[in-house]
């Protein structure tokens, strides 16, 4: 019937391990960087993807811009804080950010479940549309499918972003180099255990707010004391522990934090106690990691904090050349702790 | 729960005589066009998305780029001819190539079903590479996503694509003129029959294949004999006759075509009676209609047959002053019928 031979196709080790595609391969942490390495990069090499950055950094007919994409499949659609739509939205209005982009023109893609209420549908897209204002760019090409009911879950939104790269400005993963400065815009793990706690119906004391917010703005406040910010990471699926690592990773460099300065809120911190989960490994959806030169860190933070999306910025720890490729962070205990790469995911279908 | 009021939402007419999403939403016919018309042009409303080509036209940082999207949810994954992800990278090759544009880059987003065979996986993934590379272009950054088994069909892909227009072409569908030549690359059908004969188990006698193929090389050819094409269209999701209406509207239009000079396998056509279809609302997956002054007609048409993808391109009507708006046909007993746009779909689930 097919004129694909599918059994020609020979597993590479790792994915081997795995003969089904498992959740933890979309959850943004060990199993999913394999697909990326042994399966993605293969198939599709070039240079821009090898850069294994949140987009692709790319010069086209004298311009550089940045190409990102992203699906939302977060259940559910609406949440404390936020929507699918807004997640659509921000997260890829903050991918190009993350190259240093001011983000510009965006694409939706929705797939729609048979029977969504038009209302929903209709909800969904202003909140769409408030969002690209908020941010400042435009939806200016979309597409539309409907699968049959029972095949999805409402809706699936894919937005992909195309943002201008401003000359001098060439921030890169693998630009992290000994003696910078890390900073984390704000706290950490309100997206998560947002919807963690609406998903698994439990009840805090303060409602946990999902942290949703278009960064473009406060990436262009820190690039007007500095183009020279080496490196910036949204840390969204998998948290800040993922993003260090694969920084780290990519730089060949080691990242030293402090326990005691991370910024978590104390519901968010409370939440992840009752759940045995830490919040480096939770899910943001409105923060940034940047890595700096030192010279500049005291500036940089000072812009980040006067900026409403980074009045909790904080220096969390330093760019080392101990441990290549290894995240370690000194506990309240005076003693050390690794912060390894998750394997699969602690919360499945965050975003 | 919720801080969103989806109750607030006012339905505009005609949205309302639907209360839910059906399958037709997504059939690129009249309920397709509804939801563009009444929902997503007043919520994302600008220039770019309001011209309703099959991609948006930018100029960004002096260089004009064509930007577009598509989602995939195909079934069967596999089909003669091709598979999902043939479709996926020929198809957004195909929409910036309807704006002139020679495509460069794509993203691929994969919302993956819990449970899909690692080995299908791979085995895309590779037809994907393949593909790309076939069509010249680079795919330079993606999103995997996982979702639980029973919440999808095995995998849906999104591409998403930037392509750098040349100087001096200037293609969209408001552009067709009367007098103008309508022209197709080739015949018309294939893809949604073949996707029809393995979906229902029909066996014809001989085997229809999808006509899924990257149209830039033939449009590049095209360009070559002049920049001055008024309108090109990849006539996917509700066939010629769907993309004839929405140019013949876009442009305040008549088309006039001739039945007899329609191209159709006779395999496509013997099916088609048989199943009570009309090849003229079937999709395609590798074709084209160019919209050209007459006096570039003849040339262009030379170029179309020497290339591989355009060997059985045909003159096949005009454009007309009257009827503005409507497409009309011919018949082969000197008659004439209206080509309406189709409500929904014939095909669900066709790309």
């Amino acid at each position: 019937m097919s004129d694909i031979d599918i059994s020609g196709w020979v597993c590479p080790m790792p994915l081997r391990d795995y003969p089904q595609i498992v959740l933890g391969h979309g959850g943004g942490g060990k199993l999913s960087g394999d697909l990326v390495e042994h399966l993605f990069l293969p198939a599709f090499q070039n240079d821009a993807l090898a850069s294994l950055a949140d987009g692709a950094a790319l010069t086209i007919g004298g311009a550089r811009l940045a190409f990102s994409t992203d699906s939302y499949v977060v259940r559910p659609l609406f949440f404390p804080g936020g929507s699918i739509a807004d997640l659509a939205i921000n997260g890829t209005v903050n991918d190009l950010s993350m190259l240093g982009a001011r983000p510009l023109f965006l694409s939706v893609g929705l797939i729609i479940e048979e029977g969504l209420p038009m209302s929903t549908l209709g909800a969904l897209v202003e909140r769409m549309g408030a969002a690209a204002r908020a941010a400042g760019v435009q939806v200016v090409t979309g597409d539309t499918k409907v699968v049959d009911k029972g095949h999805g879950d409402g809706v699936y939104i894919n937005t992909s972003g195309i943002g201008l790269i401003p000359e001098g400005v060439h921030i890169a993963p693998q630009n992290a180099h000994p003696g910078d400065v890390v900073l984390v815009s704000g706290t950490l793990g309100d997206h998560g255990m947002a919807i963690m706690s609406v998903r698994e119906g439990l009840e805090f004391e303060t409602l946990i707010q999902s942290d949703s917010a278009p960064l473009n703005g406060l990436v262009a406040a820190m690039l007007a004391v500095t183009p020279e910010i080496h490196v910036l990471r949204d840390p969204t699926r998998g948290g800040l522990a993922s993003s260090l690592n694969e920084i780290a990773r990519a730089a060949g460099v080691g990242v030293l934090l402090e326990d005691r300065r991370l910024p978590v809120r104390s519901e968010v911190s409370a939440a992840c106690e009752l759940l045995g989960m830490d919040p480096v490994y939770v899910a943001n959806e409105g923060k940034l990691i940047a890595i700096v030169p030192p010279e500049h860190a005291d500036a940089m933070l000072d812009a980040m904090r006067q900026h409403p999306y980074g009045k909790d910025a904080a220096r969390i720890g330093q760019v080392v050349a101990d441990h290549p490729g290894m995240v370690v962070s000194k506990t309240g205990i005076g003693g050390t702790r690794v912060v390894s790469m998750q394997i699969g995911e602690q919360l499945p279908r965050i975003c």
